[in-house]
């Protein structure tokens, strides 16, 4: 899991002589080649070292004639060797940080994705193309990041996390085993015979800062536009947030919640475990809603604490419940 | 992550010469041989080209004697040459299908699986024995399917789906990821030390033709015979389906829906987020069942609309539930 | 994906001359080596063969000079090649126990990770550093398995199960696909600006022997000491346990069950579908919750059988359920 004499010269445009499969993870000064490198000579100045160096490949200017056999497994010609040692250096430094030791590896994208500093990619952990990750981020293995998803600066993302493509991470965010961001929304229309067409799904999801998302949580990508969590934001394992939900600032929510497609969730809200909350409604900041509960409509006063299906000012549901239970007492 | 000459002898049940590690990627006719290819020899009337083929790998009778040493790294001897380039092109075939770039892997039957024209599997894609894949799929990476699945045409299979085997997915399905197809069903037998036996799960799941399955839904093999998804099913994210059930065609249900085990639902349901219904039951075609609501016994009247625990008409429940409220609001 | 030339030398802290990428996959002794093999030279009465022999990797003292070139691709010197001898077979025993096949590979830490004796482990499987699996394990491919997780023997992991670091799993177990173990209990101090600041998990998971857990179903690591599921429960797909809870022995809960943190579940219990227990109360051993129910105090009676919510004695809240229904038919 090296970079290989065929993949460079693919990567540069250049044509390949000997051995295809011959690796390398460093660049050597043709005068100070060694195994497992790759040197280059631009300067014809430096000609000379080139029939004893020892690095693995060479890689040369097309125009290159050598007077004597050279003795690098491979030669790569290109048109400008001295521009094209930048871009091995660049694949070499791209392709160490994503493989902080010598067993492991994970998909690569050198050109198309860019990587910070200090970030660790964990192995089997797939990258697609134009990713961006900031510094200090630590992906472990077998992530899941879609073409175009853009990851912020310290953070975490835990094994099997998978992001689909173009959604958005920000900084110092948790995401934990196998939540799964930016599946399709759940739109279909009906058909006259009785089936359903998709809708597409053409939005993305955006994760702003600090925000934390349980294990195996959903977040749906939008039919257009986003589905936002703002920032702050805290869910628990194993919720449900539908398409073109928006979440506002560090609300908390409790295991198991479910919020219904195009609902707007207001800032500082907390939600119970198993709670729900039915779609295009909107919920006022500060509402609490309690565990196994479900809000059916719009809550415009800020501060409530509801209960019960439909969800209703608790106290009212507990008393309630008091007379209803005393009914099933009676015999 | 090519086919060594090691892999390549081991298949065909050839002896090896030379270096075990080379790998190659295509197959070159003898007077035509290159580097990173194998070339064979079977027509006495080529052999002299032998002597000058730069391909990497030989592929020769057992019964060749060289005249003059041979240049390639590796030598493998069979018992018939010319058979066993047929095998060779079949492997490479079988592994280009599985790999549309150099960099990527996934594990590979070339004899056992079957992939389709025109479908593309993603790296870190484990596909077991006897898989049969139709064509035009799109098998994202590190999806897992197990021995003897099936996969029809055109079909969606997005990072870290783990089908179980000898579960069958139809044509024109789009699974979303982290779903789990065919674990084992949820089956005890209680014992008289008050711990319980598993009973065995030996059932499959089927999923017919263009069903959506939600991230992180799990659908249960049935204890024998099979888990059945008719035609036209759309499944949202963190729904349950437990063994031996089965449901209609063209039936929708949002997410966190949950259908406890042999329970028979019919077509053109529609269920609510967070809804339930118990275990050995039958559900008349067309009911609808509200959010955070459960059925707990037979529906036998096609068209109802359901609503509460136990579920009942909505219109009384929600007439029950403005009592039950007035109720709670009297000090 | 076999031991490198490169990998051997670091790994036994030796120099290494010749090519960093020529792998092997065995031991051969000097007189008898072959490619694919490495060979050690030790007792200098053995020099002789060290001329002829074909193994592509040597492995001799830092003092030994040849009197003549060697053939190996890669020779590795250090202080004692009779000792390292012993590290090598070590390395390739730990490897060859990962690899059942020679297309696989998984994440190895042959010094510091112990796989028993029987067990097998899938493909793209992490398997971290100080992680113990006992005897006759089936580890599935694509699992992940933190630093200084230990499982007993027996144990059956599916894929895409991801387990924390330091939690512990008994023998006998059964965890299925894409089930998450030790992901950071939900916990928050609420800050004055309104955001929240995480208290961070230290804890871990103990899951004890004879134990199913079902497909994505997630069990908190605890804030400080241990989660805790005791021998012979049973939890099916989709169910949420949250940090310090502890689970009494042959409990069962079906799908859906949510529990919320710090409570503590006696044995023998049964919890319908969707069910859920609150956090920080006791649950006396022998209870039944009826599916969709919620218990939200401590339950002291043993034997009860619950239900609603807050869950009551099933038969009041039936009959209580019947006189809200009938006021709902009153028009």
């Amino acid at each position: 899991m090296e970079l290989t004499s065929k993949y460079l010269a693919d990567s540069l445009g250049g044509t390949l002589e000997g051995d295809p499969d011959v690796s390398v993870n460093s660049v050597a000064r043709i005068e100070n080649g060694r195994a497992g490198a790759i040197s280059f000579l631009a300067n014809p100045k430096y000609e000379h070292f080139i029939y004893t160096c020892k690095s693995s490949v060479f890689l040369v200017n097309k125009t290159f004639v050598p007077k004597e056999p050279l003795k690098a497994k491979a030669v790569i010609r290109v048109d400008d060797s001295y521009k094209a040692i930048a871009d091995v250096l660049g694949m070499i430094e791209a392709f160490r940080k994503r493989h902080k030791s010598a067993n492991g590896w994970c998909r690569l994208h050198p050109f198309s994705s860019k990587i910070g500093k200090g970030t660790h990619v964990g192995r089997m952990t797939f990258i697609g193309k134009r990713v961006t990750i900031g510094a200090n981020c630590d992906i472990y293995p077998q992530v899941y990041l879609g073409d175009g998803v853009t990851v912020g600066d310290g953070t975490i993302i835990y094994p099997g996390v998978r992001i689909y493509h173009d959604c958005k991470v920000g900084s110092n965010c948790i995401l934990h085993s196998n939540a799964v961001l930016g599946a399709d929304g759940f739109g279909f229309a009906p058909l006259s015979d009785g089936s359903y067409e998709k809708i597409p799904q053409t939005g993305n999801v955006v994760i702003e800062d600090n925000v934390e998302i349980g294990a195996n949580t959903t977040i749906d990508r939008s039919t257009m536009g986003s589905t936002v969590i703002h920032g702050g934001v805290k869910i628990d394992n194993l919720c449900q947030i539908a398409h073109n939900v928006e979440v506002g600032k560090n609300t908390v929510m409790a295991a198991m919640t479910g919020i219904a497609g195009s609902t707007h969730i207001g800032e500082h809200c907390m939600f119970g475990g198993q709670s729900g909350i039915v779609g295009h409604i909107s919920v006022a900041s500060g509402t609490t809603l309690c565990a196994a509960s479900a809000i059916t409509g719009n809550v415009k006063k800020e501060g409530e604490i509801l209960m019960g299906y439909p969800a209703i000012d608790h106290f009212t549901y507990l008393r309630a419940y008091a007379r209803y239970k005393a009914n099933g007492e009676k015999r």
